[in-house]
């Protein structure tokens, strides 16, 4: 339907380099010429696509992770017999690709929300957008298990702080230690939400 | 009792300066020059007391960050009357910083670990090396209240994956919710882990 579908694949390219190079470098880490070499993209292509930039750029590549990784986890959940197992199944899965990708593949942009929460404003909203998302998609899942709304909510947040946490202290020691034993307490506090349903 | 003390007093200056930066704008983001002015320093003392560079200083400053935020959190938590409000205290503590600090101070370490942690084999060790002295902080103290090894170890783990992961989501969200909902998390698996001691 584009007029030019060779454009419209160079900045897929262009945004699919970008999110593998923020995820291990960061913000700002990742260069400008780093992301078309990447990309086997112009130089030029990268301001016809993105006028405004690596700030233009960042935004689009933090919603469009974003939701490619609301996918990919809500298919998780939904894809097991329960929810419990569901959440178990996350946590298995993380820590099954840190494993194979060398610790490197963990959330796609929690490098980038820590790097910008206090520099830049776009970027930051950017990324509040995409965890509040993320609550979302788990409050859904926990509001249609018949869990109360204030519980649902803080399950859901607590589900999403737990991995990202457990990002951080598997990526810096190498271990997935730290996403085992977050699954674990996921496990437990849904467990219990789950019981105090009935009461 | 060092031959110079105003040096002493330098490299103390580059440190907290160093750490400060960090903590806003990441490893990446924190320029020599910055360093240098921030801390009131000529720029030859930078690699007069740190000659391996921005590494060395780096590492310097994750252990220092570390070792500050171990005794400032080890003291909340023994400043309680019971494990269980120390352990809230935390997440509290924590909360009322963020908001004073316009969302800023968070955890020392985190941006620059998730930043180095496919990058810098000597920074990635030094941020590890950090998570394990907090993990360790916790677990002695969930031991003294005789909680069983491997519970401990989950739990001190829990609690630091719950702090890191809220602080992402309440830097992202200037809100200090998340921070609230992994408080309670963490109030309710260090109480079912305190019950089942008797067993």
């Amino acid at each position: 339907m584009a007029a030019n579908p060779k454009a419209g694949n160079t900045k897929s390219r262009i945004l699919d380099a970008t999110a593998e190079l923020f995820m291990r470098y960061g913000y700002t880490g990742t260069g400008l010429k780093q992301i078309v070499a990447d990309a086997n993209a112009p130089f030029g292509s990268l301001y016809h696509h993105f006028p405004g930039g690596k700030e233009e750029l960042g935004v689009e590549v933090i919603h469009r992770s974003g939701a490619m990784y609301l996918e990919l986890v809500s298919g998780v959940i939904d894809a097991a017999p329960d929810l419990l197992s569901g959440v178990r199944d996350c946590f298995a899965g993380a820590a099954e690709v840190l494993r194979a990708t060398d610790y490197a593949d963990a959330c796609p942009i929690e490098t980038v929300a820590l790097e910008v929460a206090s520099t830049n404003e776009p970027l930051r909203e950017a990324t509040a957008q995409v965890f509040e998302s993320w609550i979302d998609g788990a409050f859904a899942r926990f509001r249609a298990a018949d869990i109360d709304e204030p519980t649902a909510r803080e399950l859901s947040i607590t589900l999403i702080a737990l991995l990202e946490g457990a990002f951080v202290l598997c990526r810096a020691s190498r271990t997935t230690e730290a996403l085992e034993a977050a699954g674990n307490t996921a496990a437990i506090v849904v467990e219990a939400a789950l019981r105090g349903r009935a009461t």
